[in-house]
């Protein structure tokens, strides 16, 4: 039978905010769970909802450089409880030592993780330098428009400073730490209309295929060398998402075809390049067309300094190995964040079952997790790599 | 005010058969009345129904050729009754002089035409040489299988000789009989689904987008130059209907894309050729495909002969004007009828307002259409073209 018994301070936390139900944008009181506690260690905690999005930004101290840890209490729907082998809001750790429920890896195990870092890091180092912060939102995995971005437009307006972020987003791959995100590619998403002369397939001539059109024009989207990486991002990539024409009659030819793509680019190319090469192309190849661009995130990149160094020898010297620095994956609050000028790295438990069934993460991780955050608070604020 | 004052026979007749909505498969009692009306002229009546369709099959005289008319009862629906001028079941002559109501163009004035035609040459011609026929059915607009083919099967199995048919599908463009068509293209479908995997846009390298792959093999198709036509037909046409990829999400990579085509082909090619070289240039692009072919119709072609010969003379007795042969347009029930080795062509009414709201016919023109088929059935069997 899974055991609740002899819980540590993290899992305890993070079984309390597992049991919450908080989907975007609900946060169902983990906030206040959390802003509870750092009060109670001296954080000055300041609530920021916006909209229907709970959110709030915690500070201690007044001297020196700002670390700041961010991160959200909203996780993704569970979808039907019978498909899980636990109720995902039941949490447990199995025979095995996973720590199940919804939110346990992505990211109510790192919040947790972050919290009692803290609590040990302030109790040991009462009159610590530097300020320590508290960015959380209940709107990650939704819009993302109410959360972070919002906090973020705050703290610019507030001249609030903020050096370093360390987001607990699950980064990891295979062991705790093996790769920590120092930067995250662009999304720049595009919905394109191409516009052609409905008619009947028996008279082709009397009609202009839209779908005989768009053809070549895609094929040419499709292979273009947009840029070539470098050190830290993969070659920008164009993917189409998804095409949508015709009646669904057989026999007619369609006025206009969707075609929904996606640009993911590397910090070699700017937004306003690819909408630019992109228009180029289609107007190359004569079509007439409607195109609607979404800029989702601009890259962000934290090639060096004493954010990622710290993070890189926390983890050496808890875990011992060295984890890898990735710019890979999916677009995260850290696009917002670095608009500050900060450092910003993303460091969290391994995200193998996140968004999915039976989300779970190794217990003894989290414990892991938590004192590699000690130790990079340590490397910064005690041994004094910070920068002053 | 429209009036139905002083009918002749031919419109009488329309106006009877426009009044049943029989919106197919249902024929709702046009078949009866005909029946009622060839019997007394002597005809021999099969009732020929299959499935909910309902056909006959009428014969009159028992030696030399046949020719016979053929036809169907069934029309498209009419819509909401509030976009039409005048009620489309309740028939009238317009101020200009037009016949107005759902199938008064396609075919129920053909059909009034043929059986007025054949009255008058009966009355005339008791003892005509040749044998004269009806080919009637409900179900030419619809799935077309237990109509006008079934009763060709019929036909084949009785070895019934058929050797001239004249369908009343509305020919013409401009004026009546200015067209007749002696053939028609043949229509294959194809339903393509090409196999990627799926996965999430932000890791390309982990899916394989089948969009991207489809895009050069689909572009080759478009462009492909099936043949060349000939003296009847224009070249073979391919085009691309329907294509159904993603699943709505931006963030996904779809796991495989649907296309739907469609080739309008002529006598220069066979399907049998159109699928192998479909074929091989999606296996030459590599491929994972699955694809499911559909043979709407064969080609036919009535390229010379008594019957088009007697049809082109009838026209320009009648209208003083010489009709231009074609083969443009959709299928028709000719492509059944043409597989006994029959003669066929197809000639009807103004083709402008089929299947739309207000369809209509100059009443003229029916009485013309019954002479032209009253001067053909007199070419072929008076005065003795028809090949014994």
């Amino acid at each position: 039978m899974p055991t609740t018994e002899a819980l540590s301070p993290t899992l305890e936390l993070a079984f309390e905010l597992i049991r919450r139900p908080s989907v975007t944008p609900d946060d169902l009181g983990c906030q206040a769970l959390m802003i509870e506690r750092l009060e109670r260690l001296g954080f000055h905690v300041e609530r920021l909802p916006f909209g229907d999005v709970e959110n709030f930004w915690a500070t201690r101290g007044h001297h020196g450089p700002m670390l700041a840890f961010a991160g959200h209490t909203d996780v993704v729907p569970s979808g039907p409880h019978l498909h899980w082998d636990h109720p995902p809001f039941e949490p447990c750790i199995d025979e095995e030592g996973m720590l199940c429920g919804r939110g346990a890896a992505d990211m109510k195990g790192s919040l947790a993780a972050m919290l009692t870092a803290v609590e040990r890091f302030v109790t040991a180092h009462p009159d610590h330098h530097g300020k320590l912060g508290f960015l959380i939102t209940s709107d990650e995995e939704g819009p993302a428009v109410d959360g972070t971005r919002a906090v973020v437009e705050h703290l610019r307006e507030a001249h609030e400073r903020l050096d370093y972020c360390i987001v607990g987003e699950p980064s990891s791959t295979t062991r705790l730490g093996d790769a920590i995100k120092n930067g995250r590619r662009g999304s720049l998403g595009g919905v394109l209309h191409i516009k052609g002369v409905q008619g009947h397939v028996a008279y082709p001539h009397l009609a202009r295929n839209p779908i005989h059109q768009a053809l070549p024009a895609l094929d040419a989207l499709a292979r273009e060398h947009w840029d070539a990486g470098n050190a830290f991002f993969p070659a920008t990539s164009f993917q189409i998402s998804n095409v949508r024409a015709g009646t669904g009659a057989t026999n007619v030819i369609p006025g206009d075809v969707e075609v929904v793509f996606n640009f993911r680019f590397s910090t070699e190319v700017t937004h306003e390049q690819l909408r630019a090469r992109t228009e180029a192309l289609l107007d190359a190849h004569g079509l007439e067309y409607q195109l609607d661009w979404t800029l989702n995130g601009e890259p962000f990149l934290t090639a060096e300094g004493e954010l990622v160094d710290a993070a890189v020898a926390g983890v050496e010297e808890v875990m011992g190995y060295r984890p890898e620095l990735s710019t890979s994956g999916g677009t995260s609050d850290g696009r917002f964040i670095a608009t500050l000028g900060s450092q910003v790295v993303e460091l969290g438990p391994l995200n193998a079952t996140i968004h999915k069934v039976n989300e779970r993460v190794r217990a003894a991780d989290l414990e892991d997790l938590s004192r590699v955050y000690e130790a990079i608070l340590a490397r910064l604020f005690v041994n004094g790599t910070a920068q002053p």
